[in-house]
């Protein structure tokens, strides 16, 4: 077979030629693994000001073509002083996502095919390994047959769908097509979630033109988890206000402190009241494949959906969130509008996803799912994370021995809610400075990167446990400066 | 420097060891360079039926790991026979989008850092580069630095966030705080675009609490452009009628047929009546790079916003969207919520990005941008949409020469509308069904794969040339198996 690229002119037409791929994908190749072999080595957070990385780049872009040996050149030079390292098995910020070598490998292939999978037509493939890989998920959570998934990018869009299904699930209002504006008919809608939600649900309401009076934040016990009644009590006086209470969106590992919010009395509740219950599983819902903490999606089989994301805790390059849900029926009644040049003949008989969500294009992403959950097997995973379960607990309790911190959460994974609270200081606005001061020069290290909350107006440390590369030793060594730094501050 | 490999146990912890990491890395990257190397080899369409591809994976997920070379072996026997292939140089379906090999590299690189660009603190290198890349890429289309730019996952997403963004600008109404619905003080809300729109536009609206009835299509011109006399009208009708119009879409290339909505006069409109001005150039907008092809954005100055997509038709593996907005304020108006334990110190001096949109997070997209542009040259891009244009002047010519066809709207980019048309062959339910016949059986060779549409209720096949491994010699394929095959049919 004649290739076309003996007639390659990188001024004129033409992809780069093969020899040149090859040659450059395997230094590439080799650049990835010398970077993961030193990862420790690099600062978790790069030491550099706003503006830095800027300066190092040209203000126009090139009129010729530069070599890959120049570009190449520049990573190390300008882009990797700039990168804070998510794989750094001291990254405990946030909630963490670590690549790993088969996401990374199968990220490259579905870079290659760049197949959009917007219809089964535009590579059944994609589609068909996305229905397989979703229900091997489904299993490994322990969901019935009744969940079915699609794949989104990011949990605020996964959020977002779930929130306009239930939208659509209005069916009597017609928000499809005569939307929520000016209508004197409709009443105002009301969604509840807890006062520990994660931002994209408000963001979700927001875009849906819900808006931020529309969401109701049930307040929390002393372990941070929604309380039943309290979400009750709100439903029955918005009635009586005139609102349309229309969903309710339950956490399992909540941002700030990963507390669970009681799925199962909730969705009872949500049963008598006809709401959609939709539960944000975002970080926390993989625990759920280990079967002894099953127990924190208990009654999801009475949710009407479910977002949980590989890209967070499952070693997944992002982006790859998952959606499922009991009603994917009303899922595409709220989306699926299908011009005729997207119009196929296969269109009664297959899944097109474009038909569920807002987007058009879609990524081969199942392609990372597939090659991760077959490389370590349901398995490793499982056993990957219960390690995570038990380093939490390691350092959980170094926090409860150690008479200069103290828990400010309950740890139902591996993320935990501490503080410095030496005995004699006992002012508030104080504790407040000294523990930003101390996540502030612990950072500063670049051997860690901790980042921080606020429960019930005080500044906590938030540690997170989900790194592919964290060990035993990452804990002691963050125990370790986390105790120098604060003997430091105080002396 | 101890890495933490030594410990690494496929059932327990730790990642794929960076030895096996290379070892399939380098096959992986031989791979990829035969599949580009034999590319023509493979059919573009698959011939399979539904369900063929699910057949051959296993119903339930492996317990103990795999190794890679049974995952690699399953990419020949399982995938590949389900893949529709975009980078095929007679893929001329849809917007084509191919993959090029330094996008595929940059990629690779993205997956492996996997850093999250949602605050400059998460990865300043991803957040300076997308602000430096945007600023190459806007010079690139001329347009002014009055212009902001963000990077999005899809032309669906980036619209959807122009619409809200005009939605948020009529900020007397306050729907970010009070939502749409159930307000009896507040119209009716109402975007216009034309009647050849792409659907994201309407699914923007579904999404945004707008609704169908909430968007009014303008009638075309003969050449399937909106018609400014008919948008002042429809605006004038609206208001007496109790709306309150708020946006109008423009589209550079249409879906269809790539008409040119006239930007600058309906600009004007825009002005005048007080309308945020969204312009969709998600495939067309590329060619503005070329200084002939400016004129094709005439009158962007007085846009709002504009959303063009490099993954497109500038060899960018999907995804990678950009909206460009004169108002970045109001956007950020309309999404920006930072809860505490996303606050950072740096919050008032750099951007980030998250406080733009919907989706917390955010990969890291502009390195495959910034690969593209350095290795191709501004030149080398521009040379490349020139040839393509060249080619779609061939195909039109060969259509508008062969009397057996006929042209069905103008070409003012490289995608051609047209149809068979035997001269003793007049009913038009006839012709339908023959193009269909004609399409279905160019396509079932395996060699060349189109789409259709409809325009004025008549079946019209497209020919789109986008393609990085385009040449003369795949046009001239193209039209020898549409002749062949008509010949065929005729005969």
């Amino acid at each position: 077979m004649k290739t076309t690229e003996n007639n390659f002119s990188k001024k004129n037409i033409g992809d780069m030629p093969v020899e040149e791929f090859r040659n450059f994908g395997h230094q590439l190749i080799d650049w990835v693994a010398d970077y993961f072999q030193n990862i420790e080595s690099y600062p978790v957070l790069p030491n550099i000001n706003p503006g830095d990385i800027k300066s190092k780049l040209p203000k126009t872009p090139p009129v010729d073509g530069e070599s890959m040996e120049e570009i190449l050149k520049d990573i190390d030079g300008k882009i990797m002083p700039g990168i804070t390292h998510w794989n750094h098995p001291n990254f405990m910020a946030y909630f963490n996502s670590t690549s790993s070598g088969p996401g990374i490998l199968a990220e490259l292939l579905s870079a290659a095919f760049n197949a959009n999978g917007m219809l089964w037509k535009t590579s059944p493939a994609a589609t068909e390994l996305e229905e397989v890989t979703l229900d091997w998920f489904r299993q490994m959570l322990g969901l019935s047959e009744n969940f079915w998934g699609i794949i989104y990018d990011t949990a605020s869009v996964s959020s977002m769908h779930a929130i306009a299904a239930a939208r659509e699930q209005l069916s009597e209002y017609q928000f499809r097509q005569k939307g929520l504006a000016g209508r004197k008919e409709i009443p105002r809608l009301k969604i509840y979630t807890s006062e520990q939600a994660h931002s994209s649900i408000e963001k979700g309401a927001i875009t849906l033109g819900i808006g931020i009076d529309g969401i109701r934040k049930i307040p929390v016990d002393n372990e941070f988890r929604m309380i039943p009644s309290q979400l009750e009590k709100a439903i029955t006086e918005d009635r009586e206000n005139g609102w349309l209470p229309f969903c309710v969106v339950a956490t399992v590992g909540t941002t700030s402190t990963t507390s669970i919010d009681p799925v199962n009395e909730i969705a009872d509740i949500c049963k008598r009241e006809k709401l959609w219950l939709h539960v944000d599983a975002a970080h926390a819902g993989v625990a759920a494949i280990i079967p002894e903490m099953r127990f924190i999606i208990d009654g999801i089989e009475k949710a009407d959906s479910l977002v949980v994301n590989p890209h967070k805790w499952m070693f997944t390059p992002v982006d790859l969130s998952i959606l499922y849900t009991r009603k994917p029926k009303i899922l595409k009644q709220a989306f699926s509008l299908v011009p005729e040049y997207l119009k196929t003949s296969e269109d009664n008989i297959v899944i097109n996803y474009m038909d569920y969500g807002i987007q058009l294009g879609r990524r081969f992403r199942s392609l990372k799912l597939w090659f991760i959950i077959r490389y370590f097997g349901t398995e490793g995973i499982a056993n990957r994370i219960k390690d995570h379960l038990r380093l939490g607990k390691i350092f959980a309790e170094w926090i409860g021995q150690n008479t200069n911190f103290e828990k400010m959460a309950p740890v139902p994974f591996s993320t935990i809610c501490f503080r410095a609270h030496p005995q004699d200081l006992n002012d508030e606005q104080k504790l407040n400075e000294l523990n930003e001061q101390l996540m502030n020069s612990v950072n500063s290290t670049g051997k860690i990167f901790l980042t921080h909350t606020k429960l019930n107006g005080k500044f906590v440390c938030r540690l997170v446990i989900s790194g592919l590369r964290t060990e035993e030793k990452h804990v002691m060594l963050a125990q370790e400066i986390l105790q120098n730094k604060l003997t430091e501050i105080l002396t």
